[in-house]
């Protein structure tokens, strides 16, 4: 069975946004067994649509639609969609409450263009969206499956996942294809193709091998394909088991793990606690701690000290220390873990001060510059990094270089 | 005139790669007025180009098509114009030579594959490319346009800048495009719809408006067409002028700007400072504020409290004001901020706390309950919100509006 995605609306066809829905539906696709053969993406036209959807029916068995139709006037999808399939729309009763629900929750009004987004073509099967107010529609016709979806990123996803790829994955059989990530942080990706390159080209024909890089992490992706799912699963096993004596210290996780969810783990298990004192990573390393579901069980707190004035009223930092080494120093950061971690009572704490950039670099101390101290009851070490000279890159490595480093000592002690 | 692009091969249709090169193509085709019909990304196969080039050719002028022309044998595109165009395939001197020194000059030799891309079908005009050994084609057949270019971003961007963008100017004449982003925050989509509704129904028929929606932010993209880059940019200057009296208080910026970017902007020109005390958001404030270069100026920094024990011992707030109202409460939220501004001697201070989910809520106090407080030295005042039910949305909306609040209360002061 083959399948095509159609995205609708002018952004991606003026530039403004990069189509990263389709990358993330073929993948699912591809997941269960299921080759997408043409990405679409068309104006919000009725004369385009109709065109669109006729040429994709010619080419494939299920035909994923995304956007179009939000409640705004710019959104047309419903109405090209029931005179395509020749129904009426009809009011949902369900998706009406739910809407109706979503605003009173909210304390606000229903109002037409609420209202009116209950409305769908009567032969359509409804599959309800959790996340927003547009539901998925499923329409079976001449053997062809045309599915249409909210192009909000996430209430796409939730559709996909609760209602269409178990649905297409029971129409499609035995073929399989199964994936797996292992995600790897601190190598970069020149290296690690050159440290797995015999192992690599070791790899069975049926296992296909990507790199995903992500700043300062990257993803080994690996895709098998064949008949039966659990062989797959343990061939890919026993590479990864390879891959895992190669690289030992830069594998912390697989697919949706995050360095600070597992590092969360490994604290609950011991019972312990952290803390952070953060300068030049600004609250983004407890922005990722405390995105993580439960954190508070392991996450004590953070202290964004973003001025000298701030380490040293706050962080109790002398001031001739600052004066003498400058804030992005061994020493200096060595006390902010020190201190931190005395503050918020926590078993363990990391500190970061560095040069985010794209000011503030002195002659020996580039924009890059940055240090990462690791504090516990018993141990305080802290390390040097020189890492790119872009701001957004620079906080991002320094979080996940510093969750890194309690996440190993967490493994060693 | 309208284009199409075409992208060729299996990366993006298994979604291993996203296909950030139409972006940048339709970027540059609007700058120079020309509008992109459709962007179609297909598999690599003689009859899925062949009918994709007849679908294209049947709505626009201008056809780009990206990849398939590298030296593998996977890539076939070049054979499939040569027979689309029914023209011979020949040995293209120019670049013959330009392929010999390529190699030479590298201390490699001309095998088969690289003379072999030197071959072109006879009746295309070629594009030399500088940056790699796969040219540019260029046919002009029955007043329409086919372009064939190298996938691979920096050939195919060279040779566009250096030939394509130059020639499609020409053919063009006058006409171009004008592109303008309103930002705003904290009005739904619908509910802004709504009060937008008259004053979009009035607008000129050569001015398009589009929503697209982020978490707590709707960006309102006009698209003006016409001949006159000037005209059009007054045109929609009027038309936001309008709006800006329909919602005053939900504009915060245009195209890239950000809600931090512009908060800090109005805190220099004040020459004020802020600090933050973060519950629910979790670094999110801080990290936000911290990706603006040189913010150092006017954020003194943050705390995160991420337990009542750290509230107590960092904040100074009350034991038995969290056991009396709970932590996320007006009183604590006050307290919060009040004792944070004191903290990091700032001007102003921002203060969470609420429920981000997916556990912690209690009977009065669901998933999505946040208070946030403002504090300056004059004025001190916390607000409630009910927002959505995921930890990742209502971290980043509660952080959006917190921001909003101290935006707006700098513009009134």
């Amino acid at each position: 069975m083959k399948a095509e995605i159609i995205t609708i609306g002018d952004e991606i066809l003026i530039g403004q946004i990069i189509d990263t829905n389709s990358a993330w539906i073929a993948t699912q696709l591809n997941a269960i067994g299921l080759d997408v053969a043409q990405i679409s993406s068309i104006s919000d036209t009725p004369a385009h649509l109709t065109s669109a959807l006729n040429e994709a029916k010619s080419r494939a068995d299920i035909i994923l639609i995304t956007g179009g139709i939000g409640p705004t006037k710019d959104d047309r999808t419903k109405k090209v969609l029931s005179q395509y399939f020749n129904s009426e729309l009809i009011i949902h009763e369900d998706t009406l409450k739910f809407i109706t629900h979503f605003f009173t929750q909210r304390g606000l009004n229903v109002n037409q263009l609420n209202h009116d987004q209950a409305l769908v073509p009567e032969c359509c099967e409804v599959l309800s969206n959790e996340q927003g107010t547009a539901p998925g529609m499923w329409f079976e016709v001449d053997n062809k499956i045309f599915v249409s979806m909210p192009g909000v990123p996430y209430e796409m996803k939730g559709i996909m996942k609760k209602h269409i790829l178990p649905r297409l994955k029971n129409k499609n059989g035995n073929s399989v294809i199964y994936h797996k990530t292992v995600l790897t942080q601190g190598i970069p990706e020149s290296i690690l193709a050159e440290q797995l390159s015999s192992w690599e080209d070791a790899l069975p024909e049926h296992i296909h091998l990507a790199y995903l890089p992500n700043p300062g992490q990257i993803r080994l992706r690996f895709s098998a394909f064949g008949n039966n799912y659990d062989t797959l699963k343990s061939e890919v096993f026993n590479e990864i088991t390879k891959l895992q004596e190669i690289i030992p210290e830069a594998i912390f996780g697989y697919d949706n793990d995050t360095l600070a969810g597992v590092t969360g783990q490994l604290l609950l298990n011991k019972k312990a606690s952290m803390a952070i004192a953060e300068s030049c990573t600004g609250g983004y390393i407890a922005h990722q701690i405390t995105s993580v579901p439960g954190s508070s069980e392991w996450f004590k707190g953070s202290v964004v000290t973003y001025s000298n004035q701030s380490k040293i009223s706050l962080l109790q930092i002398p001031a001739q220390l600052i004066e003498k080494h400058g804030a992005v120093s061994e020493q200096v950061v060595l006390e902010m873990a020190k201190n931190v971690r005395e503050l918020f009572n926590a078993d363990y704490a990391i500190a970061t001060s560095g040069i985010a950039g794209p000011t503030g670099e002195s002659e020996n101390k580039p924009v890059g510059t940055v240090w990462i101290a690791l504090v516990s009851k018993e141990k305080a070490t802290a390390q040097k990094f020189n890492f790119a000279n872009n701001r957004e890159r620079n906080i991002i490595r320094s979080s996940q270089t510093a969750l890194n480093l309690l996440r190993l000592t967490l493994l060693k002690e």
